[in-house]
């Protein structure tokens, strides 16, 4: 079997929302088909990938880089041991020849969308969801058949005031969702209060709202924003300070004893690995939110498993960033603790697949092969067009 | 005044060599033109960038982001107070709006091919070479009038025997280089050894080698080095092993009494922390190699000094990777140790001005306005290609 063809495309998300850091409108995602010759129903199998929000389309590294070394590679180097699927790891390999170690930023986007196409081909290939596939390979064929995920929103829209954020939350509840989350950060720490206060309102528990602060902090607002916040008992507080600054990590745990989350601006094994080794988070309670499709792909996240267990960390404590279908595979096939989702926001490439409710915070995944594309129909009509010219 | 022109063009640097990880065969080259409105002696100012070798060309990258923000900006937010020059911090916070934290690889490389475009053009503007200007801003106006370079080499070419290895430093001495390096790792550690011993013969003393392992070893490995290495004396030891392993790194320090170097694959203040912070570096030996034309600019670079400067640091433990006529100009102007230097690889990009020899180990700097390109006929030639059309 061989690749035939690659094809790529930008799609813009605009959005109006903005987090603490960035706004979104300028936001674009990298769309990308790998064409085989492998025929499953009178059609040949295509993988689909592409990248998760808040980093950009990685459209240039892909056409000038990645595709063209892909492309020129030996398909018999691309390849498993029966000859009859494509091997993630020895494509990860030949994409990655040349690269010098470090930097891992933008080509690890590029990467994550390669990576993506590639295992939905492979599962599409074995006629498998890829949840199954990882299950089987991984896993000794255990799998979980719904997977938790919560509802990330909560951004300053302008103008935005209390009552329309609790009818926001609320409509993720109605959605299913039991957890949701909000940013804080865009405003100062008495008006973010006030901000919380209103969720917690229409909560039944303060374990169900998730805070974000997306890096913004400084040690002292850090610390600031710990004390005022571990009274609530929240679910979690998420990305305090800069994502590299494991030493604000460190203190602010001091002040704040509930859970903390992170990771999702960590793009490699070796930066995750300096997250664990260095910023003093807790394998009993953080959460660790790595984004395969933004971090060199399912290849790396594997590596990132791995570390983690060498250093005594259940797969469970991992809920990554990011609301894609390839991250809810991966949470269901390996036993992740969850799935971040952004209802309504990031479309078409946030959510899951049509006709699958939420339900009590936890969503099923379509028996059908690969990632499960097909099964989300905004999503597959952008896809679908890459295949037809 | 005011930026009316912005041009970018993609230059292979082909060539033969390789070291212990990648090879040069498809490195490429972005080579950026900021055309002002400001006229010097009847011609409009230009500033010129390059990225730095061993990552490539993020031509993409300025084309999709970077260059589009620059040039969509309002001129007046650009400009320093007099309104008659550019204002490089000013300029940085316009070209990294909407992006994220962390993740510093690729973008940090487009933005440093921009960043030195502005100070080339800057330091025209204001009719002075840039390291004066520098001293001027940032060091009350004492600079070095020449600065120590060494010549790095030694990769391991095809075929390569001893004595074409010892031909090529006894070059390099000729050249009036008085410390040369290495690559190793690249062979088994005794070949390493024997080719060591090689070079050592032609030299007067073992600290004019230093030695580079490109981030090749495990930590197993990187001690085995480190323990063989270390009766030599040499001049250092370079990046043993991953460049975020940053405990490799500080274990291998127990095992290796003399100078160590690394830094050249981190491309952040944030990343350089976390090395100082982490990696058991020691300010009294140590040479830390950060290269701003891959690493957000010198408008980083600056920050990267003074987070240097908290942690008791001096600018001349900093000899930078990479060999170009930036990071020569900063080394003059802000009391670095020395830079870096290709004497022949890397062209037209590698090397100082034409016509001044290194002498003793130390090369000087022209007197012309800017960083010095139109002093560097090869380089400038391609420079001025990008005006011309």
């Amino acid at each position: 079997m061989r690749i035939v063809d690659i094809r790529e495309t930008v799609v813009p998300i605009k959005s109006g929302i903005r987090n603490a850091y960035i706004d979104f409108s300028q936001m674009t995602v990298s769309v990308l088909a790998l064409v085989t010759d492998v025929v499953r129903q009178d059609k040949p199998v295509v993988g689909f990938g592409f990248n998760s929000n808040g980093r950009y389309a990685p459209s240039g590294l892909l056409r000038d880089r990645f595709v063209p070394r892909l492309k020129s590679a030996d398909p018999e180097t691309l390849v498993d041991e029966s000859g009859e699927n494509l091997d993630p790891m020895r494509i990860w390999d030949v994409v990655m020849r040349n690269e010098k170690p470090g930097g891992h930023g933008e080509r690890s986007v590029a990467v994550g969308v390669l990576d993506m196409a590639v295992w939905d081909a492979v599962a599409k290939i074995a006629g498998v969801p890829l949840f199954r596939l990882l299950a089987d390979r991984f896993r000794g064929g255990v799998f979980d058949d719904k997977v938790f995920v919560y509802a990330a929103g909560g951004y300053y829209y302008p103008e935005k005031d209390l009552s329309a954020l609790q009818n926001e939350m609320r409509g993720y509840l109605d959605l299913g969702y039991s957890v949701v989350k909000m940013k804080i950060g865009g405003a100062p720490l008495s008006e973010d209060l006030r901000r919380i206060e209103a969720v917690l309102k229409i909560l039944k528990s303060s374990d169900q709202l998730a805070v974000d602060a997306n890096g913004r902090f400084d040690l002292e607002n850090a610390i600031a924003y710990a004390r005022a916040l571990a009274p609530y008992r929240l679910r979690w507080f998420e990305e305090p300070g800069d994502p590299l600054d494991f030493e604000l990590q460190a203190r602010v745990v001091n002040h704040y004893a509930g859970a903390m989350a992170t990771g999702e601006n960590l793009f490699s094994m070796q930066d995750a690995r300096n997250l664990i080794r260095y910023a003093q988070v807790r394998p009993d309670r953080d959460i660790l939110q790595f984004d395969c499709a933004l971090s060199y792909g399912l290849v790396e996240y594997l590596r990132i498993l791995g570390m983690l267990k060498d250093y005594g960390w259940s797969p469970i404590r991992c809920i990554p960033h990011g609301g894609h279908q390839m991250s809810l595979n991966i949470a269901a096939g390996l036993g992740l603790g969850g799935n971040e989702s952004y209802p309504g926001v990031f479309q078409p490439f946030g959510g899951f697949a049509d006709g699958i409710p939420v339900k009590d915070g936890y969503v099923k995944l379509p028996e059908i092969p690969g990632i499960g594309f097909e099964a989300k129909g905004e999503l597959f009509l952008v896809m679908k067009a890459l295949t037809e010219n």
